[in-house]
């Protein structure tokens, strides 16, 4: 039967899309500072930005926002007034009320002063980094690690500031759940790395066969196109870092960046865009305006790009299929190489400095270290001035390697120039979520690896689109991975996906 | 001596800004829609532009900003009140009182629904033109006829609603103005066609010599920096019809497009295109947020680019600088060909079809057929569905060809799609002061050829900030004429600048 629309729901679907849409042109403006914008006119730019956040923040606490809630949903209580509503309305009420709640504790004068400062910051960031410059970065971290404390007392918390921090990027989220699996993880990680080491025997030269910027986007296009990608809702562009941006499912656009003698990093960076990409095309656009045309949280958004850059694409039958494209795409540069040597090396495991580059096994280190830092700073117990120096020594301790230069360490993600304290343990959180949910689609899909083999994608798209992405917000991700996997969050399969996966490899036990 | 800042004149620049800042976003949805948007997207960027518009419209008629306004000039009667106003500040609350005024005519709704409709229309426009497929864009046109008929009658006029819509575009001017002005250049112009038909004897062959999209955009590049652009504040991206779109003075997008056959259509774009990046680049910046950091008019800012594009672009002395750099960087397409050639063939006059292809000499019989038809539109003595026949009849009169397809012929230009009407005729009027301006600009500096052959092109970007750009809204086009050139408006000079220029070429007398 047909659900007749319900009129305060429609009501306050329309309010709250003046939000929305500001969102999506904040969206543009952040995209277009990535990628095409002239650098002269960053001040401008940081006026634009600081101007759409405080209007958008406005629009979030309106008066006009809240009596429309209030209809629906009792703000104080979080108890559903309106019992005509079907179990996606209830879940959006709670959603709205959920944002509304978090907003209304932040006054617009911070959240301009955060959306001029971060805005500065990453161009800051930026030149800082091409010349390997902390101290001139240090200020300006210094000020935002200042405002994201601020933003943890004005939002509030139950044990740890830096829970406030957490639940902004992974609801529910908290020190209390993370620090526990973060060790179990580190120890398995480490153990696995100790492992391999002592039985290495592959490497990544046969994947630094150079080939040009344009053969390299070109082929990444391609991939596009297999994993159901077309140019009337994407784009692929060029940036320092990078990411994917969604304006709405219609209009998403992901960058990349080629690197000189590493080809195959622009064309993983592709796939783990795309691997957001897929998911926010996939929303349910009739519900554009809510909370349930967005995405769960970010831990959910990763496991989707690291099951597609990580247990898709760098699984074996995934080349079967590209690898005699990419040899003849890259003209002839893979012309020697063997599928298995390459596939080898695309799975060698080696300590190294820069996150996005690192292996499946090093990879969640990376983040770790990063949390620990974070945890840190928010927390009062480590300084600024001294970040690079930490990050120096835990990095050493944890891989044995040690950066030359800021660029390579501390300086080298965007996150804490945009201000994004929180954000970097949800890296981790995605690979134990993606191996979770990859479990299931296994059992229900045994013959994967033949279809992948043979250049089927679309299957693995539209599972998601139906197990995951169509649900947008109506579940928290505590409850998306029980209604998915029958359980909590779990670091096992996580950890069975990469011994399976690289005791094969390296032939350990 | 310097000039205390004024408070009140400080408050307002300061609340104004909040609309400067809206507007340039829009820009950039406007330029983003035209260049990278992924098309399905265009629902909701037709929202997204209206919510900006909404937004400016409601910054620009606020009770905020006129009551900030009153301080400095009584709006009622325009009579200044804060004495302490430099004559800067006093132009400034001049032309923030025109736009009040104009602004507050409208109500929002009537903005909203106006923008709405045009970014639609703009993207129906698009396919429309691409299939000759009138009957699509019709209705289309209609109704932005019919919302211009309403604009008119509410911002009011005295003897004509066209009147009503040319002083949005051109402050001052009318159909009273206009018509005559309009009548004596059509005369002349077609008297110079006829002469110019008795003796035809160039053709524009040698310039069909094809070479590819990267290289036309690379020596456009080449010509965009002898101009003086640097990429630190401007760029250069393809669209379906070339335009510029200023930001603010530090973020100047120019576009161009590339049509097989016609390798110059690219590159005189660019020139042309660049004529107003000038200009936008060099205006105050010390005064953004205020009227007086914009252009003064649309007739003014094509002055500039026609300046650029005609005057100098077609000039022999200009080739004789940049033929050689073409032969070269468009990999030897030129190479057979003689400068002198290349020189006539530019030059060469003859009735066609599309008016941004025009020569010189047909160029404004192109802008007075499109005015007539605004204006009978306006009026009410056309009727839009009738369009495609009026237009291909005046077109057949006027320069003896017609149209095959409507793509051809009246869905060529963007400009009504947008909503633009009274638009158009700033397209002669740009010549018509172009050939003023260069007038003087020639008797100071006689020696201009020489300098332009040996390839400096900054002491004429140098004299236009210095006459023109610096300026702003301080004065208004009337006024800038007159302290320019010691005279109102006259055609006199652009006729004698083409008779001059094409007596030669065509040997008439």
């Amino acid at each position: 039967m047909e659900h007749t629309p319900n009129k305060n729901f429609e009501d306050l679907k329309k309010i709250s899309k003046t939000a929305t849409t500001l969102d999506a042109i904040s969206a543009l403006l952040e995209w277009d500072q990535e990628t095409y914008m002239p650098k002269d006119s960053i001040h401008y730019r940081s006026e634009q930005v600081e101007l759409i956040a405080s209007l958008s923040h406005k629009a979030k606490i309106s008066k006009e926002f809240s009596q429309a809630l209030e209809k629906l949903i009792d703000i104080e209580s979080g108890e559903i007034k309106d019992t005509t509503l079907n179990s996606k309305e209830k879940a959006a009420a709670r959603e709205w009320r959920r944002d509304y709640l978090k907003s209304s504790k932040l006054p617009t004068e911070f959240v301009e002063e955060f959306a001029r400062t971060t805005s500065m910051s990453m161009h800051v960031w930026s030149e800082a980094k091409k010349h390997g410059d902390f101290a001139t970065f240090s200020p300006h971290l210094k000020k935002i690690v200042e405002l994201n404390k601020k933003k943890a007392e004005l939002l509030g918390y139950e044990k740890h500031p830096y829970d406030a921090l957490l639940d902004l990027y992974e609801p529910g989220m908290t020190t209390e759940i993370i620090s526990p699996l973060f060790a179990e993880l580190k120890l398995a990680l480490t153990d696995m790395l100790r492992k391999i080491q002592s039985k290495s025997k592959h490497s990544r030269e046969c994947l630094k066969n150079e080939f040009s910027a344009h053969h390299q986007l070109h082929f990444s296009k391609m991939i596009l196109k297999e994993m159901g990608f077309h140019e009337n809702y994407s784009r692929l562009d060029l940036s320092e870092h990078p990411f994917c941006s969604s304006l709405n499912p219609k209009d998403i656009r992901m960058t990349t960046r080629v690197i000189p003698g590493m080809p195959l990093s622009c064309i993983f960076s592709v796939i783990h865009e795309a691997g957001h990409g897929i998911y926010e095309s996939q929303l349910d656009e009739s519900m554009h305006g809510t909370p349930l045309c967005s995405a769960m949280s970010l831990g959910i958004h990763e496991s989707q790009s690291r099951l597609w850059e990580t247990i898709i694409g760098k699984s074996y039958s995934f080349w079967q299929h590209f690898f005699p494209i990419l040899q003849k795409e890259s003209i002839n540069s893979f012309k020697s190489v063997q599928l298995d040597e390459f596939f080898f090396a695309l799975n060698h495991v080696e300590p190294s400095l820069i996150r996005v580059e690192a292996d499946e096994v090093t990879y969640c280190l990376h983040v770790i270290i990063r949390y620990e830092i974070e945890k840190g700073l928010i927390e009062g117990s480590l300084q600024v001035e001294d970040l690079p120096k930490i990050w120096n020594r835990k990095i050493t301790e944890t891989l044995g390697i040690t950066p030359n230069s800021d660029r390579e360490g501390c300086l080298q993600d965007i996150h804490w120039s945009m201000g994004a304290f929180g954000y970097f343990p949800t890296y981790a959180l995605g690979n134990i979520y993606a191996a979770q949910i990859f479990e299931v689609f296994e059992k229900q899909h045994p013959d994967w690896k033949h279809k992948v083999a043979s250049g089927n994608l679309l299957f693995i798209r539209q599972w998601l689109e139906k197990n995951l992405h169509k649900y947008g917000r109506e579940f928290t991700p505590e409850e998306i991975i029980h209604k998915i996997t029958n359980r909590g969050i779990d670091v096992m399969p996580y950890i069975n996906y990469l011994n399976l996966k690289f005791s094969k490899i390296y032939n350990y036990a």
